[in-house]
């Protein structure tokens, strides 16, 4: 394999902040951003296949149902479908009173007009222009000095702010993004902020959006949350101004930087729906929304059917959402590994309803979000007792006692690790009807007949053995001594567990008996019936068959 | 859709930890960690489908080459398939000298035991050991009181060292786990490992690793860092220890906490490719270090073929690798909008081959880990003139002058918006050819001669025009004042550019003409020919036929 490149020489270090007093780290946030989905705008020119107007308009409604108040919907200056779009949503009047579309403009005369065009009628939007201020961009992209980076923003702004008062039936918000903010000089970008703030004049009552993207994740996390620390310092009219978060996901610290930065003093987040996005991805809103729901803070945001979100989002993008993904993910709260399905099951049996939520290994309660439980534990050779006991109980309504668990889970292992596959519920409980209940050789149970009188038992059983029949009668205190005394080997009964199945008349009784066979290990059977008796007594028979297979395959080993 | 429960009384937020005077915010990382991959362990126990043995050799060795010295191989004493694996490794020779692998257990006598059973003959190994320390698994999973844990802890750290002296010819490394140390009361947890650490008695030059997992992410990863560096000042013989992360990604947020544990002081990071593991996975190795790679920092693990990694992972794990993960998903260093693929274009032709990596929304240089370019820039609707004068000119060598992108990015956008998919190359260079090359009517060119002299041109040229043949003869000063001088409407020439594509004997000539045909806005055309000045004629033509087609669809309408 060749060798990686010496990356000294090829990549600066981003150059860090100096704010020793920083602030953020001992903040805790205790309530929701504004949220903004870009799933129409950034989401969508990300895709291979961008949506079409159908799915569009099926995402914008479940971003309204989700409870999103600001959604950017397009770009409609530089795409025709994003234009007519815009033009669908308001003409055929699908946004709700409290909703606000936003849509995205290159800080030119000619595209602002068209932005414009596409929004009239609107009763509520927001104009966001941006224009790029990054050394880099200015440089290898747009061939500018600072002071032009400034005066265009400064001009189109001026612009917009004129289109808008030329259209007083809509109720006009603005958002500047100064591009690359995270790359960029904080002095600079502040001061662009600032001269974008004297041409909107905001207000504390009608406030402009500084939205400031990490376009380009470039830096660890903390980073970017200096940066945000050092700007809500030094903007001007900071009460008149929302600080707007944009973070991308290339180190994979997306969430965690819009997080600090909301920390740092950020007012409002800008991503999409899972992840979706340029390159890596916009920051996850659902992640964002849920780390703060499994806080104790109301995100303000409902995801509690998920899995239907998920699969809007999955058809209208055309990409999966990954199964280990936050909260959503196909496997996130799911346990193979034998300890963890044991720490669960024993979680899911203290839970207190009414309390607050500690099972083991769940961040979240799966029903909070839609999920139900049956995915939680999943058995393959990587489990143990727990997980198998788990799933019996759950599907089955079958408890095996514990010494019982330990027994079976073995059986199961065999079996997973010469399958190498997972074992679904309905494998397991077959696995145990062939190991417990289909243990008829050498004594098949053909009958039995039982009389008790003044506390004595008496039991006959018919019972094949090698296509011959065989009468025995035992006396005892109950039908199983009864039944011990009259096998023809000596046996011992080691412990004794019964329950129910299922209720009223359809029930049924599970018997578990740990047997001793004389010289031998204990080993465990069981038996189901209707009737208690006769499930304990081909428990017995199941314990006893088994001790005896094993005893014929070691003699014929 | 129901609405998601009130948070505030179900889940209770982390505490924070009182550090005001923390200094990890201000560190940077400028060196790589130790690096332990536990794809083998917490990756395998958490797959659908357990790896088989060869699929256990196969990732191992990957690995191995990928440049891992610490390689956690399985969970001996909990599955036989890991015992029969580690086995293998070492009686087949198949551990480099270099490498030591490592092996989890309980911290019960009898998986003890069995594990030391499973590293017999080994070179170099670690025994990892665990016990629950947090106060929700003390009381719902072990009922267990604080001091019963750490006698836990410190009974079986000595069985450890006892079975270690058995066994000198092993060259022995111990690491103990304090579960859910992300969880558990800061002091505790120190109180426990210090413990640990008077068992084992650690030199600076014989180090105990103390691995601090935060198995189940539940807090900010700022907090993480916090509990790092207040347990790095608390644990006795600092200097003797290896301090090392263990993070999940529950919140999102696992590549960060593990990269503010390590500005908060620790040495070590465990994790797997690309993120498997429990639940959301363990924390992204490849992710961390090509992270330090892009900063400048040697991660001292080579992803220069990452595709070839990331097709073992993938084959061994049975799950994929999300488009969008960070550095290897197959959209990461992709852009379908036009603003991203204009800065990318100018950014690769300014690009110092030796100098540092400047290129606008790409984070690493693809071709740094085995990536080519042709996947950065693809088009789509939301594509503009810059992705397809890339595609082009990558191809198939054709430059379009700066105007002609735009006039022909507005057919592409036609076709893109028509069809809704994405474009490849070959679509555009037909639909180019379709447009400009093969625009035929209502002149075709059939042939022409040339003669010059004395800076004089006489043209002829034969032409067929609705099935009837025309000769026409100009004079210029050169072919193609010649021309405009006999066709039958007054044009002008506004703009002439031509190139070579190829080299050598096989090398056609590119011929780009903007034409303005009297009452009519400017049009280009394009010949391609061995000939240059037959590529400049069928330029010409070509233009001219697109603006009398136009015309004549505007006479139509």
């Amino acid at each position: 394999m060749p060798m990686l490149k010496d990356p000294s020489q090829k990549y600066r270090p981003f150059a860090p902040i100096a704010l020793r007093d920083r602030t953020w780290p001992d903040r805790v946030i205790d309530k929701a951003p504004l949220w903004l989905s870009t799933d129409l705008r950034d989401g969508n020119q990300s895709l291979i296949e961008p949506m079409d107007a159908a799915k569009k308009m099926r995402l914008f409604k479940t971003l309204v149902q989700v409870g999103l108040k600001e959604i950017e919907v397009g770009f409609p200056s530089a795409s025709q479908t994003d234009f007519d779009f815009v033009r669908e949503l308001i003409e055929g009047g699908h946004i709700p009173d409290d909703v606000t579309i936003q849509v995205l403009t290159q800080a030119r005369d000619d595209l602002i007009e068209r932005t414009f065009e596409s929004l009239k009628g609107a009763k509520k939007a927001i104009v966001h222009y941006y224009n790029a201020c990054a050394p880099s961009f200015r440089r290898i992209v747009f061939d500018q000095d600072k002071q032009g980076v400034k005066r265009i923003a400064v001009a189109a702004g001026r612009t917009i702010k004129r289109l808008a008062a030329t259209a007083p039936e809509t109720q006009w918000g603005f958002e500047y993004s100064p591009e690359v903010f995270s790359s960029t000089e904080s002095d600079f970008a502040v001061e662009v902020c600032n001269a974008v703030v004297e041409v909107f004049q905001p207000t504390p009552a009608n406030r402009l959006i500084l939205n400031l993207p990490a376009t380009i994740e470039c830096a660890t996390p903390n980073h970017y949350a200096d940066q945000i620390e050092w700007f809500c310092r030094h903007v001007d009219r900071r009460d008149s101004v929302i600080v707007s978060l944009h973070t991308h996901n290339d180190r994979g610290t997306g969430v965690a930087a819009s997080e600090l930065g909301l920390m740092a003093g950020a007012d409002r987040v800008e991503g999409c729906l899972f992840g979706n996005g340029e390159r890596t991805g916009n920051v996850d809103l659902v992640t964002l929304a849920l780390n703060l729901y499994t806080q104790g803070v109301d995100p303000e945001l409902n995801f509690s059917d998920i899995d239907a979100v998920r699969k809007v989002v999955e058809e209208c993008n055309q990409l999966p959402v990954h199964p280990r993904h936050p909260y959503v993910g196909d496997l996130v709260h799911t346990a193979f590994s034998g300890s963890h399905q044991d720490a669960i099951r024993k979680g899911f049996a203290q839970q207190n309803p009414e309390g607050v939520w500690e099972v083991p290994y769940l961040p979240i309660d799966p029903a909070d979000i839609g999920r139900s439980y049956e995915a939680v534990i999943r058995v393959n050779s990587q489990s143990g007792k727990g997980g198998i006991a788990y799933l019996l109980e759950q599907e089955y309504g079958i408890s095996l006692p514990r010494r019982m668990q330990i027994e079976f889970s073995q059986v199961v292992q065999k079996e997973t690790d010469r399958l190498g596959l997972e074992m679904s519920a309905a494998q397991i409980h077959a696995l145990l009807e062939a190991e417990y209940l289909r243990a008829e050789t050498p004594y098949t149970l053909k009958g039995h007949r039982l009389q008790e009188e003044n506390g004595t038992c008496a039991l006959d059983v018919e019972v094949f053995d090698k296509g011959e029949s065989h009468h025995w009668r035992g006396i005892g205190k109950g039908p199983l001594e009864a039944l011990v005394a009259c096998l023809p080997v000596r046996v011992e009964i080691m412990d004794y567990h019964e329950h129910a199945i299922g209720a009223g008349s359809h029930a049924r009784a599970a018997a578990y008996i740990e047997l001793r066979v004389e010289g031998q290990r204990p080993l465990h059977g069981l038996g189901i019936d209707e009737n208690l008796t006769t499930a304990s007594i081909r428990a017995l028979f199941s314990a006893l068959n088994r001790a005896l297979g094993q005893q014929a395959s070691i003699r014929a080993a």
